[in-house]
Formats: C-alpha cells, structure tokens, sequence
C-alpha cells in the first residue's frame, strides 16, 4: 500500500539570526544565541507547528571577522539534549563534523540524545569546509576536500556500527537470574580501517528508533554521492526552483544507483520566508533585513565560502573578480554558485555581496503566496519538505500561524503528531540492528 | 569576614546502581541507566534536598565482563543538558576523560552546558585507568600514568584558556551602530604546546559564573599534586575516617604548597549511607544489597581498577595473590588499597572481592547515626562535605528525607540555596578572566 506523500518540514533554531545581520532587526534578541529562553521558546513554537524537527547548524572554527551569528552560540548536542527535556514529539538534529570527531565520542552522544528523546535524535554529517578548523584540533593542516568525504564515509560507518552493538532485546535484565543482559547479543565491532580502528562495544543501546536520522548537505559530485548513498535527508543550498529541481532529480538518481529507493530519500531544501499581509508589507520586511547588511559585512560574508576571502581588495563597482579554483578546497557548492551568478548576470562585485548577504527567494510573500510556493515545490519534483530558518522568533511565529494552517488545510501538512520518534514523524523504517535478524521494535 | 564553614553535599547520579549488582535489588530500576525519567526524578530529589551537585561518572571503553551499570548508560554532556533544563539551582558536574578528546569539544561543550543552566557546569577531570580505551579511539597504546596526567595539565590549561576568549563585557550588542563586540575584548590562545596545538579563539563566552567548577579525584602522588594544583573540589575515594584524615591534611597541605587558600580547595570523599529506622534494619539493609552480588561478579569488579585482570585463576579461599606491580599502570589509588587492606587484614581472595563489592563504611545505620558520621568527618578535618551515591531512589530519598533535616537544623547545611549558580552555592568566587582586569559579574 502507498503511503500519502507527506510534507516534511524543519525549524532551524539560528540564535542571532540567519546571516550577517538579523541581529540587529527590532525584533530580534541580540544574545539569542546563548540563551537558553529563546532556544525553548522557538522550540515550543515549532512543536506547536506539527514540525518534523529541530535543526541546529555548527561550525568549529571562527575569526574576528566570522558573522556574529557564529561568534557565540550553543554547542548542538548540549543544546538539543536540553530541548529534548522541554518537547515531546519533535526531532532533535544536531550538526556535527566528521573531521574533527572521534566516532566513539560521537555514536555515543547521539545513541544518548536519542535516548533522552526517546527516538527523536539526527545527526548532520558535515565534513567542515574551513581550512582554519585544523589549527583548533592539533592538525597539521585540514584534509582536501576528496579525503574528507572519503573519511566521512568510514566515520559514519564506523558510527552505525557501534551503534548496533547491543541487539535490541540484549539486555534481560532478569533480577531472580542475576542475568542482566544476553552474553549472545553483544557484538565487538573490530574495525580497522584507513582512518579509524575502533574496537567497541558502544556503552549504550539503541533508542527505540533504532539509530538517529542521518541528514547530510552535499552539492560537489563528491558531496552528492556521499549524501545519495547514505543519508536519509539531504539537505539542499537553496537555489532557484528549476536549479532544485535539477538537484532533486539528480540525488534521486544516484540513490537509486545505489540500490535505495528514492521514495525513502528525501531532498528538504533550507528556505527563509519573508511574510507580510500584503505583497507590499513582504517586501518592506525584505528589505527591512537587508538594509541591515553594511557593504562590509556583506564582502566579509561573501568571503566565507571562499576560506574567509578578503574581498575588500577589490573594486566594488567592477565585475566580480576571477578568483580561479579559489574556494574548490572549502566550499565547492556555495563558491561556485557565487561565481556563476555573478557572470551570468554580469554582476559587480558590491551587487553579488549584498545580494549573497541577503538572498532573494520564491518564499516572500503573503502567507497563501508563499503556501503556494511550497506546494509547487513539493508537487513539481523540486523538494520533499523544508528547512525553515527564519531570523527572529516573530517571524516563525508568522510562519507557524500563518503558512502551516494553509498547509494543513490542503492536505499536504499534518495537524497531529501520529508518532513520538522522528523516524515514525518522517516515515522511516527502524532500520534492523545489523547483528540480529529482525528489530523487535516495529 | 570569615564566611562560615558550609557542609557540601553532591548526588551521584548511578543509573542502574552504584555497585555490581544494586539493579537487582526490589526497588531498583534495572534500566535506569538509560531511563531519563528516573534521572529526572533523581535530579529533583537532589535538588529537592539543597544538593550543591549532581554528579555524573563516565568510562570509555567496556567489555562483556564489564559492572551492569557500565554496560549501557547515557553520556555525561548529554544527560546534564537535559537535566539542565528541568532544575533552576543544583549545579551539573559531568566526567570526562582528557586523554581521549579534544581540549576545543570539551571547552565548548561544557561552557554550552554552563549557559544552558545559567552558570551551573562542573568538569570532574578524569585520565582514564582502562588501558583498552585506546583501541576505541584509533589509538596504538594507552599512554603510561605519568604522561597522563602531564596531557591532563596541558589540556585543562587550553581549556581554561579558550574559556576566557572572550572577556566578560567583549559583547556589545549595539543595533544602532551594528557593532556586535569590541574586538579589543576578544583573544586568540595560539596555544602551541606538547600534545596539543589550538589557535582558538572559542566560539563561546562565559557565562555568570566565570568557568565551570573543576572537580578531579588523584590518589597517586601526580594524581594527587594534580588535584591540589588544579581542582576546586576533590574527589576521595572513601576509605576509613584516619586514612581520609590523612588523605585531607596531605591534600590541603599540597594545595598550599601551590600557593593556593586551602580553604578554596574541597576535599569531599563519597559516600554509599544505608539508612533503617533502627540499627538493624540499617544492617538488614546492607545484607541486602551484599548479598545480591555472586562471587563471580565480585571477582570481575575486583578485576576492574586491575585492568580488567581475571581472579577466576586463584585459589578462592586462600591469601589474596600477590600481584607485583599489576593495577599501578592504571588504577594506582584503588589497586594498591585493596592489596593493603588484604594484607593488612589477612583476607582471602574470596573475602577481599566480597568485601570490595559491597564496601561497609560508617555510614550504615540510624538517620542520626549516618548525621553523626557525617558532622564528625566534617568537624574533625577527614571531609568539606560528601558525595552522595546510593543504589536506587527509594534510598536517596530516605538520605533527602530523614538525614538531611538533621544536617540542616544543627546548622551544617542549607536550608534554602543562596544563590543560582554552582560556584555560588559553593562560596567560590568567579575566577576573573585572564585577558582583562576584572570579571564584570560580582
Ligand atoms: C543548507 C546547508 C546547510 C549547511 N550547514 C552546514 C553547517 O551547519 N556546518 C557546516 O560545517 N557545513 C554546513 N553546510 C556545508 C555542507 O556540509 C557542505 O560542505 C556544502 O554543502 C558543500 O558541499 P560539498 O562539500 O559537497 O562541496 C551546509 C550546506 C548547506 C547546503
Ligand atoms: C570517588 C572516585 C570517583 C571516580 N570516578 C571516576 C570516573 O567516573 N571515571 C574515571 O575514569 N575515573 C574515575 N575515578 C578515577 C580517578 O580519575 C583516578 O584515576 C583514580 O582516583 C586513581 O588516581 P590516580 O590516577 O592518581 O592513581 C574516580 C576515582 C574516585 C576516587
């Protein structure tokens, strides 16, 4: 039996905002980032909205010259445990870098935060694209972008690993016996590999979705075969809708090449809708952010994708300059984005910065303008689902109040939680434990 | 002025037990460990009770002959975030080893848990005594005890360094001028050193209580010179009143050596009271629990602080073995004590392993008796104050309920918390940062 194809939908909890500078907006709370009121406020709020998940993003490496949004904020698994106290149905991914990990550490704080959420945990696999990371980890220098995913590759099975160390009916617990767990049910992982040699066993057991959801963002060809075979959610760059489009089919595809149905992959680009009672207020607000962004905030931003590129060397009102492979070695897919832009459209160098700082999108609108959008992309093979980021707590708000009864209404959004784990929310099999030969849990 | 002296209690939050076989015991919860309602209720309890801590053991690396309450527990970071979230003054001290992780995670995600319950973090520094926790983490060889604790002083020193990265008023938040910090207020570490290089800066503050609180439990004589150097509260192992009485004053008389106020350093052994209405139900009591455990469970417990080493080789009712020099390369306090206390007291192996299993202590008794032992330890120069570990809830609760009360109406502790963060209920001043003239929080 087909099951309905349901919207997927995702809150990114930002702190101070989505980029340079939201901070500054009226409504937004400057210290959002480090305040734990504001975190369980928009987490209430999502959950209110019949969101499929908490998103929180992480970097591990910043400069004088990193967006503030950056500078100061909550680490994910901390931050996300603490949510996982204060809500009930919502999923709990946390972004966390394979680069700078240890498979061990990181099995083990996600099997835990799926166990205090009782089967709500995510992971975001991302490789880190900022050279600077390695000088914060003892690293002599950071890996090239190829042996990065390579890496990721082994990390992760390293991770899934571990994770099925205990079978899911191990632990017998018999107090009259003294037996406590099935000695038949432990299983030592022994792997040795190119990057990791990890003996096992993980010191806990599976969550009663089995392993946490995986969520990768890959847009290099390196980058979509890695999120094709192994993620469950991919997490798009928002582009325009014939560009998604062309991603969503392409990730499509190589999933299928590697053996998985599509169906059970879903592409959730990140948006930022901008609302207003009328086409005219959207705009006001569009631009009430964008006026926030000062000409140098904007170059330094631009710089990001680029390994924190000093842009101000250049003439801001010529052609955006030729930068080679600059940015190959961080960033391959917002890098190059940049620089197709800015020559398709024969941009200068200030336009691409400020139009970068603040991107223009389908999603400003009136709250049935930007429904709309996201049912066309939901219906015309450009996205299963999205990521919400918004740079206040107002306007999710908005968002929740607003867009998701439309959607709600048409059918495409739920009204009601029908499970309490994030893999039953998204309709995603308990994947069976590796070592057994069927989960009990079903 | 002189502050007066103040009883420290902590809660030592165990999961399935604080011993081999407590998860049998009729009130026990055999899942605790992974149970987060039972480490909520616990929590509440312990702050129900005006606990200054809860506290969180950890280890890295177990095998199918590890203690129960090793096998599958949640990870300390993650469990204290959640608690964090349910509980508005008890502080939350999680271990976690510095010989298997990177000095930029553990700051950032302590300092992530500190703003998340408003100042109320605590690290309790381990090195690890497993030596096959290097095979979890790529690693050729588990370094020798020395070299441990010579990485532990280099770690905790980039710690505390990438904790005062930012000084206190470094952010200013000014939507008018869109300055977001004074970056003459924000410091790169540059730490470059023997095991570890990190650049920094964090890309978190410190929260209103300065740093989190350093707890490190040293037996050894580097464990020990170690403790008084670094940590604010101590962590004894719980020997007889004399011997933790010497253990005390050596401890005090290192910390001065080091120039540090003996009486800002806490030594706080643990502690596993058994009350009963009467002195024999208190004993009927501690039966009970001893006698949930097999002698082949006693034995693999007594085989853990020897590296894992196996007894089932020796002759049960004859001498305790001679073993050389086995346990000094991993767990020196706890191995050379049990070899003492079985020479000293001619115990047979069987005698030894039972023993050890289920420690008697004068905390067995009356809630006026365990009150007793409590104000004597504290009066006479053997303990600052205790931590708390009991096998199920029924007995902390018992602890909360009948011993507590006595504590507080002589005086000794608490009735009401003073203050909201941890180094505030333990009357520690706010370390001002290393990179200004004075903290901004007083
Ligand atoms: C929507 C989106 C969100 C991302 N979030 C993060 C993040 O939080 N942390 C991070 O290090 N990288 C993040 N990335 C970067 C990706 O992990 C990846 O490096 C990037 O998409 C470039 O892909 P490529 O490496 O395949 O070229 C994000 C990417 C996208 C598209
Ligand atoms: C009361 C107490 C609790 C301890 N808890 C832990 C723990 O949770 N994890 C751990 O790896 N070591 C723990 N230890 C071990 C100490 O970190 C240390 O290795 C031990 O005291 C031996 O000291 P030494 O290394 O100076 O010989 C504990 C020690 C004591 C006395």
């Amino acid at each position: 039996m087909a099951r309905k194809r349901q919207l997927k939908l995702g809150a990114q909890l930002h702190g101070a905002g989505a980029s340079w500078a939201d901070w500054r907006h009226p409504q937004a709370y400057s210290d959002a980032s480090v305040n734990f009121g504001f975190y369980k406020q928009q987490a209430i709020q999502a959950e209110a909205g019949k969101f499929d998940f908490l998103f929180v993003a992480d970097s591990v490496f910043i400069t004088e010259r990193s967006s503030p949004h950056y500078l100061n904020r909550f680490e994910p698994l901390t931050i996300l445990s603490a949510l996982a106290a204060v809500t009930e149905k919502i999923g709990l991914v946390g972004t966390l870098t394979v680069s700078y990990s240890e498979p061990f550490t990181v099995a083990r704080q996600f099997a835990s935060l799926d166990h205090i959420s009782h089967g709500r945990a995510g992971w975001n696999i991302v490789t880190s694209w900022l050279e600077g990371s390695a000088s914060n980890y003892s690293k002599a220098e950071h890996l090239s972008h190829d042996v990065r995913y390579r890496l990721a590759g082994e990390h992760l099975e390293v991770v899934k690993g571990l994770w099925d160390s205990w079978e899911d009916d191990a632990f017998v617990r018999n107090k009259e016996t003294g037996e406590f767990f099935d000695k038949s049910k432990l299983h030592t992982l022994n792997h040795k590999g190119e990057f990791f040699s990890v003996k096992g066993p993980l010191n806990i057991s599976r969550s009663k979705q089995g392993q946490p959801v995986i969520f990768q963002a890959g847009t290099s060809d390196d980058g979509r075969n890695f999120a094709a075979r192994h993620a469950d959610i991919i997490y798009a760059g928002h582009e325009s809708f014939e560009e998604t489009q062309l991603y969503y089919a392409d990730l499509k595809k190589r999933a299928a090449l590697y053996g998985r149905d599509p169906n059970d992959v879903f592409v959730i680009p990140n948006i930022r809708p901008i609302i207003g009672r009328t086409e005219e207020e959207a705009e006001r607000n569009y631009q009430a952010y964008a006026n926030l962004v000062t000409i140098e905030n904007a170059l330094t931003a631009l710089g990001r994708p680029f390994n924190d590129h000093d842009f101000t060397v250049y003439p801001l009102d010529e052609p955006f300059p030729d930068l080679g492979d600059l940015g190959d070695k961080s960033n391959q897919g917002s890098s190059n984005r940049i620089k197709r832009t800015a020559k398709e459209n024969n941009l200068t160098l200030r336009q691409t910065a400020l139009l970068f700082s603040t991107p223009r999108s389908g999603f400003i609108g009136t709250p049935l303008q930007v429904a709309d959008s996201i049912r066309k992309w939901f219906e015309e093979g450009a996205a299963d689902g999205f990521i919400v980021g918004t740079g206040t707590t107002a306007a999710l708000k908005d968002f929740v109040e607003l867009v998701v009864p439309i959607l709600q209404e048409r059918g495409l959004f739920r009204t009601e939680y029908d499970h309490d784990t994030l893999r039953g929310n998204l309709g995603l099999q308990v994947p069976v434990n590796r070592n057994s030969k069927q989960s009990v849990y079903k």
